[in-house]
């Protein structure tokens, strides 16, 4: 299998692509293409706008390519999101597209589109400590669909996305229908009382409070709250999903860290 | 003129509140009803909501009060707007609300009932350098509708609103109709690519983008963005007017700070 690697969002860190390149030469079953855009930099971005745009097109229509992985989050992708969805050419709807956080931006719309995406880890997690781990645990899933990668307590359709992320993109043209979903969120680098109020919002989504169900991952790196919020994370998702009349499932097994396991999304993937 | 001062959000300091009275004292044109819940605290808001919404429906019902002044901003007038606004009585529509930041939620469903709101100067913002001219232009709005309180560049109808509160509020039962309106955002303590996140989310909107124009208020105590984002807080506010076809208006004079100028809401208050 010969995946593509993008960088819709952030550059790819030389050092990450090339412990996963060690990774790939050593598992003998895929092939890598990374983009030289990846490693592009313009201000916050892993290159312009156009850059982006065309590297991701780039991918998506080469036929050699069966999958396309994002090789890490930061911000950026919804700059090229609606572009790149404009328009999807036969080759792009036989891929397979995989990452998380930022790339739930480019998830909501590909997989509105009709087109196969994964929440899951990304090249640049090479470099969290476990990090080997969590490259395998993607490429498991990638090449050989291997049922040990996924979140342990999917039931499908599915969906998994970053609460902040997926709260920027409810009323764009990216927003996908939930009905019916397991609906999985999880944060990182917030304050609580950011939490509480983007689950307002978001709890506050009539085509949200369609999921069959909406469950909590990892809320790591939660920033300092001056005072004490005074509940925890767990507390704040059972309260919105009280007061909006979504069940709330539990916790789930993703987040920004090592062990983020692998969603995909709809029905087709178990 | 009696004003009521509540707290929907974080609580009010008493050196904030005896500075205020010291002010309308000297004033001698209005009189100030300051509630107890303004005082009490609860995590990271000033009571539990139940105590919140009680103090605002109070003041909301008082006969005596023509003026509901918002103490303050912070986060937590979301959690009990909705309830605030079922059934408003007959009294509550002939006040006058006054507010900003946090205080949007509870503006954009006001203004959206038809009651008539302001974004302007808070008690709190006394212990601001400068902050006594906040207040007293504040005052003087609200006791004399004095037109030099006025954001100088209004066209009526109009609104101004956190970009954050903004984007929280859109979806939710509290969004306001934007048709034709003139709308300021201002921000503060954010980095540069969440005011691009939240300004692709906020522009995203079909309700949104029909206001007659999109003006920038000031965006403060911008927090630090590694690596740098590359632009500023105008270029990015134009770049998502002309993306999205809304007129952008320029600079408008609004803040968290204490030149921040009054703008009524509509078109009733010129």
């Amino acid at each position: 299998m010969r995946i593509a690697v993008v960088a819709p969002s952030c550059p790819l860190k030389r050092e990450a692509a090339q412990r996963v390149e060690a990774i790939v030469a050593e598992r003998g079953d895929c092939e890598l293409a990374i983009h030289p855009q990846c490693f592009l930099t313009d201000g916050h971005f892993a290159g312009p706008d156009e850059a982006r745009l065309a590297a991701l097109r780039d991918a998506m229509a080469d036929a050699s390519v069966e999958a396309i992985w994002f090789a890490r989050g930061g911000y950026g992708s919804n700059r090229i999101a609606e572009a790149a969805l404009a328009q999807i050419p036969d080759e792009a709807r036989r891929k397979t597209y995989m990452g998380y956080s930022d790339a739930g931006f480019l998830h909501a719309g590909l997989h509105k589109a009709g087109v196969e995406v994964a929440w899951g880890p990304m090249p640049q997690d090479v470099l969290r400590s476990g990090g080997e781990a969590a490259i395998n645990r993607a490429l498991d899933w990638l090449v050989r669909r291997d049922p040990a990668a996924l979140e342990p307590g999917l039931e499908a359709p599915a969906m998994a996305f970053n609460l902040t992320v997926l709260s920027n993109l409810l009323g764009t043209p990216l927003e996908p229908d939930f009905a019916r979903v397991d609906l999985i969120i999880e944060e990182v680098s917030e304050q609580l009382y950011r939490i509480d109020r983007t689950m307002f919002h978001v709890t506050a989504s009539a085509n949200v409070r369609r999921v069959a169900r909406l469950r909590l991952g990892r809320v790591s790196d939660v920033l300092a709250n001056d005072p004490e919020f005074g509940r925890d994370e767990t507390a704040i998702v059972e309260e919105w999903c009280a007061r909006s009349g979504i069940p709330f499932g539990g916790r789930a097994d993703i987040g920004h860290d090592a062990q983020n396991r692998v969603v995909p999304f709809g029905s087709q993937s178990r």
